[in-house]
């Protein structure tokens, strides 16, 4: 079918790449491009020797001109941004420029801000739309995934949808007393930035972690959950009809969230450089080399995880409960693609949003998110390709 | 009276000092010695002026023939040694060789061992009582009054004292969520050592902290308490008739046990050196560097601590229990001297032991612990210098 430019060699990069081998039908011929070559290199060598052909390059994707010459040289029918989320705009940019479709599973954040909006990507839509390319914004899980969910379920069981819970648990467990699954200047912010929903059209903003419950999720049992603001919320209370009422939440372990307040407090996660022997140090430098390396995680980590969407709404005047969700196996994702279910199951919907984009399922001249096309296809996909979803109508509610 | 040498220049060696020019009646001069010349004179520059006169030494205190040196040239009455647990041996070889009293608050540790025992200068008796000197051991809060407070009970209320349960209450709130009164690798090494307490002429060994309880105390409330090894509890079992039972017990607050297991988990209170930056750094002296400099916690620390012993005996035939404590109060001690309470209940205590053998009250040829002596005078001077206790023959108990 066709070519796909991959920019990035993470951990989700890397799930997007073996998953694009293993479609190899639709992915002819794909180039992992990122800062460091060595690391696409490596990829290739893991990976080559299968159908679809594959090719690296380094590229710079805070430099569009270099981006620009990329595509231009290697020619991919869609570019899929597995980058930074620093780097959307530059890529965009670069795909109007050279005319390809674009996909990525996060959206565009300022570097000096901490607010995630979209702003700044549909601020593209016209542009898009007069060039006549697709870019697909935030196809991973949540955001993606959840996305679809929500469509889906308009489409096939409500007329209006007036609540929904996302809902986000990793019951993973790594052996370590203490370890983050990635960078932990994110995971800091994660849990010391506050907390927001979506109530009748309005943001409703909450202290850090202030708002927990329990809930007892199939297939991991209890967790304790926490109310966090999340990008989808933005776009999923426009696109689905009738919404009063959507909030985003995540497990997080009594266990961990001590852990990472004690190095709060004792000042080991500042960014502050502090006179050492003589030398600046900042502590959570330190603190990283300390902690094991987040990619010493994926082959220890053993458990689920379990993320979908809590609905409550109308179908023909009569109320109606819905739940979607994936349960997802730590150790199964390792043995099939060296990647622990994080990356999995972001890594995974990226290769499916590209796939809808190149089918042509999902192609249209604009910016949208994953919510404004068909979930069908999306949604079978799923199944297909490693994410299966399991639904259920009479599912436990969060209470207000 | 007499002259003093005190070797050490750290917090308890500053109260000491400061109570000697209280009391210069009976210390008309001291020496202040240490390996850091300065410390010694910052003090002098302090106290200078009143009747006490003082001066100051340069002493490596490891270095057996510069202390002989030294005492030598001083001509000093007693040695005051509130320099390291380390010291001490070479210290009392020095007060061997000068025909000098000795005076100490903690007892000798060899610096590969992480075992506090009499043993090392309980062997030093035949020397001293040949040499017609005293060495005085454990003249501290505990060990130390903690002994007087037993011996005082002995002497006056008790035919036996069956039971005794040393209880160490610190309230003091310097208002960090985390910080170390000294040296954290000494309080590290407290809550991860073995606990053990003796029962009929036995050591029993405890997990380390396995042993809590809650116990109200006199004016500062409820306080958990965790069972720990203590010197003291080695001397009193030999020392007090008709021991069957001897503990002791020191309060850890539930944050701050929290805040040095989270530390621990992570590996920041390792010594092991981790490579960082082309540099070999020690995880440990890195936490040091972060946390609050111990010394900025003196003007900072509110509350009060309390230390005593709980007894339950015989007395002509009858059952009899009886608990004697002392309250201190960190900002009071701090306007005083200029340090908190930890190192008040220390250093006061030293220079009341010093004070017992040069006024010949505690005069005898040979090596001793506190309990060997009359401890009336002792329990005198305590209520004088800023000590004084309070008694109850009806306290609360600790159940076994």
């Amino acid at each position: 079918m066709g070519r796909a430019l991959i920019i990035g060699a993470g951990g989700v990069a890397s799930v997007v790449v073996h998953k694009c081998c293993q479609n190899s039908d639709v992915f002819e011929e794909i180039c992992i491009a990122s800062r460091t070559k060595s690391k696409c290199d490596a990829l290739k060598a893991k990976l080559d020797g299968g159908k679809t052909k594959i090719q690296t390059a380094q590229v710079d994707a805070d430099n569009t001109e270099m981006l620009i010459d990329l595509i231009n040289e290697f020619k991919p029918d869609i570019v899929i941004n597995v980058a930074l989320p620093y780097q959307d705009l530059t890529i965009m940019d670069a795909c109007l420029a050279t005319g390809v479709d674009y996909v990525d599973t996060a959206n565009y954040e300022p570097l000096d801000t901490a607010k995630f909006e979209y702003k700044w990507q549909w601020d593209y839509r016209e542009r898009f739309e007069k060039a006549g390319i697709t870019a697909l914004l935030g196809s991973g899980f949540d955001p993606g995934v959840t996305g679809v969910f929500c469509a889906y379920a308009q489409k096939h069981y409500f007329d209006e949808i007036h609540y929904i819970d996302i809902l986000d648990a990793n019951a993973g467990d790594h052996g370590y007393p203490f370890a983050t699954n990635f960078n932990p200047e994110i995971n800091i912010r994660e849990i010391t930035a506050k907390g927001s929903y979506i109530e009748n059209g309005e943001w409703v903003e909450t202290e850090p972690l202030e708002i927990k419950k329990v809930y007892d999720f199939p297939e991991i049992g209890q967790k304790d959950i926490y109310l966090l603001h999340h990008e989808e919320l933005e776009s999923l209370a426009l696109n689905i009809k009738g919404i009063k009422k959507i909030r985003f939440w995540m497990t997080f372990s009594e266990k961990y969230l001590t852990h990472l307040k004690v190095l709060e407090n004792v000042g080991m996660t500042s960014i502050e450089p502090i006179e050492f022997e003589g030398k600046q140090i900042v502590p959570l430098q330190f603190l990283k080399a300390v902690l094991p390396d987040p990619a010493s995680l994926g082959p220890r980590t053993k458990g689920k995880t379990n993320i979908g969407c809590i609905m409550q709404g109308v179908k023909d005047g009569k109320e109606l409960t819905y739940y979607v969700y994936n349960v997802c196996d730590h150790e199964e994702c390792y043995k099939e693609v060296g990647s622990q279910a994080i990356s999995y199951t972001t890594g995974v919907p990226a290769m499916i949003g590209a796939m809808m984009v190149m089918t042509g399922k999902w192609k249209k001249p604009g910016v949208f998110n994953v919510e404004e096309f068909d979930p069908d296809p999306f949604m079978e996909a799923l199944n297909k390709w490693g994410l299966p979803w399991k639904e259920s109508f009479a599912p436990t509610l969060l209470e207000d």
